[in-house]
């Protein structure tokens, strides 16, 4: 009998980890050389955090269930909701409170291709800065993580949340209607046009309001720009969010993003938290749409009973950057840590060669030994398999005069050589 | 109204992430450096699959619950059931199969000093290996990730259960009865002698055999071998278990563990699986007891569908290592990530000082600009308060000339230079 996985989740074999551990590690140092700094919390999460967030969809995608006292619990679906817990919990940090998570959520959703029940997201927020800097340093920060994986040709689409509730003003809904609203918007690319017509009609919404608003997502960069000073001028909140997206568009070239800001309205992100600006970054070199987004959220933080703190965030879709560097990374990348392979002729030298292992290791030189009295010739093989890429060969008389053949896998070239010029080779 | 978190778990802000990340990269680098390989599998399995390593404590351990197609699932509590799991079904793995895994695992026990409902293990094994060898090669990668980490004093407990085996042999009990022996011993530290003594009698096992089984526990090197010659002659499992501590001593200092081996009797850990060599180090640094342990279990695979294979591996407790390493690391190290906090002396040089940050990004100095708009004095005080050891000024006077203020924040002392040359100061 064989034993399956949950669906939706995925094992990652040596050779798949190794690709995703170069990602990883390459967004996780972009984030650390802007100055985020690693936080962590744990996987499970009290039902009742998990539900302050709000939004009944949400909810029906967390994994949910009791501990032994009784206690609802839940799987974390996201790493915002973890951090404002934290913030309202901690008011003495120091602030601006520059975080990184690079983590697993789960979302019981259903599996298909690139969506996963269990996946990892990179995020990076700024907490208790209420400039617009703040936002472009998340974006500026998350753009550098993508040069850093060679994916440099980006386009980042930007909206504001604050024109958006001047858009939907004149509708005549309460907060609920507007969320629900956001909420159909943000699904145009799935459902197209006329399935959010339908929704927006469902919602009981007249057909010239509801074309109104499909129209309102047609505008791009300036045009979307004079579309407000037109129509929303008498918004408060429209003017203040135009004002935003003027001063990011200022600021863009110094943040690194001059010429990759789009202003596209559009872009709505679905999640009802967000306060001002809004975010996606989509890479130009693979056809695979949003990379990564975020956004402004200056009211989350209270709703888990802390103060009105500013916030705002990005989070990076790591799958969707495995879906497309995978290949790319493999090419690059060999595949065993291993430098060198301590080969023994036969078994009388065995001991020797764990001896000679161990000192490479000693020399910084990833090297490992034999461990099953194979045959040379078998030891020659599981190195070639493995793709290390040097075999040092140890019998009776080398290790009588300390000379090493070195074999150079690709090449099956041999040098011989003392330990110590080992390293040198190697690197 | 603030949220708290579920009992046993723990958030880790940036000051402790620090101390944990320097932990979790040193015992991978050790890893690394002798072969081994990362392997990632999903924190949630199928109950079926969780249940299938056996006993009954563990499974009383297990978070446990339905998904919304009501399958029974359940969080992992250990890293060798997934790896036994994916062993199990992927029969052309190259072997010896060298994985190493360091996530986390959650059980549900009582909280209490030092124990968790979620931590992380650091394990590494090796599969398809049945030589001594294997097990001297997973016991010697994980002392040295504790020398990395400056826990060079240690002492590593081993027996052998097939010894163990051999002694009960004469109890006449069933292999569930044997089980229960070997977990009731492996309590001695916690509940005494006396207390190994109760749970034997109330196993019904006879007092004079309960003796001679508290007896065996007492021996120690040389004489535990002796004592297996004079009382165990006759157990072929025994006999054999003698010879594979002996070969593991002969080993030894091949293997970098010349001294640090001691044959210990009342070493018996818990589960089940064990079939050979069994391993606890300890370091003498603190008084903190195990602090990884592991042996041999040959027949594990077995039970998850997989062909009879070998294999061997150890655990390292990654809290336990937190615990004692904590304040030495925090003394060490320096809190934030960033090198040079780049200071505006007002806001017309904000979006210069966003440049110049940027600038030092590219020079590969982890380094960030103020986002807030702040005096100069507040600027200072958050690199301060930060532990940022480095403080760039920039002012009008300072974009115009290219000359800038290099504040060494712990000497208060301040070097005048161009943008080159600041990575080399603060390298």
């Amino acid at each position: 009998m064989k034993f399956g996985r949950p669906r939706g989740t995925r094992d990652f074999l040596p050779d798949e980890m190794g690709v995703r551990r170069v990602i990883l590690d390459k967004v996780r140092n972009a984030f650390e050389m802007h100055g985020f700094e690693e936080m962590d919390t744990p996987a499970i999460e009290l039902w009742e955090v998990l539900a302050a967030k709000g939004g009944d969809e949400v909810e029906r995608q967390i994994y949910r269930f009791q501990d032994k006292g009784e206690r609802w619990l839940g799987l974390r679906f996201d790493l915002t909701v973890p951090l404002a817990r934290v913030v309202a919990n901690t008011p003495d940090l120091t602030k601006p409170f520059k975080r990184f998570n690079i983590s697993k959520v789960w979302r019981y959703e259903e599996p298909q291709s690139g969506r996963f029940r269990e996946f990892v997201q990179a995020d990076i927020d700024i907490v208790g800065a209420a400039r617009i800097e703040a936002d472009l340093e998340c974006v500026s920060t998350a753009v550098d993580a993508l040069r850093a994986l060679g994916l440099g040709d980006f386009e980042v689409r930007i909206n504001d949340r604050k024109i958006l509730d001047g858009m939907v003003e004149g509708l005549g809904m309460g907060a609920e209607g507007k969320a629900k609203v956001f909420r159909s918007l943000d699904r145009l690319d799935k459902v197209g046009e006329e399935g959010v017509a339908r929704e927006l009609a469902a919602m009981g919404l007249p057909e010239d309001k509801a074309a109104a608003v499909l129209e309102f997502t047609h505008f791009r960069g300036q045009e979307a720009i004079d579309y407000v000073a037109r129509e929303l001028a008498s918004s408060k909140a429209a003017m203040e969010g135009v004002e935003e997206l003027k001063r990011i568009e200022a600021l863009a070239g110094a943040f690194g993003l001059g010429g990759a800001m789009r202003i596209d309205f559009s872009l709505v992100r679905g999640l009802d938290y967000y306060t001002g600006p809004v975010f996606e970054i989509r890479t130009k070199t693979a056809q695979i749409g949003s990379i990564g987004g975020g956004g402004r959220y200056d009211r989350l933080i209270e709703r888990f009973g802390g103060p009105p703190t500013p916030a705002t965030g990005i989070s990076l879709g790591v799958e969707r950057l495995y879906e497309v560097l995978m290949e790319k990374i493999r090419a690059e990348g060999r595949r065993s840590g291993t430098a060198v392979f301590v080969a023994s002729v036969n078994d009388a030298v065995a001991e020797e060669a764990v001896k000679i292992s161990r000192e490479l290791v000693g020399m910084g030189v990833p090297a490992e030994p034999d461990i099953m009295g194979r045959k040379l010739g078998r030891q020659l093989e599981y190195a070639e398999k493995k793709g290390i890429p040097y075999v040092l060969i140890v019998g009776p008389e080398e290790v009588r005069t300390g000379k090493f053949k070195l074999r150079k896998m690709a090449e099956k070239q041999e040098t011989v050589t003392g330990l110590q010029g080992v390293p040198a080779i190697v690197r």
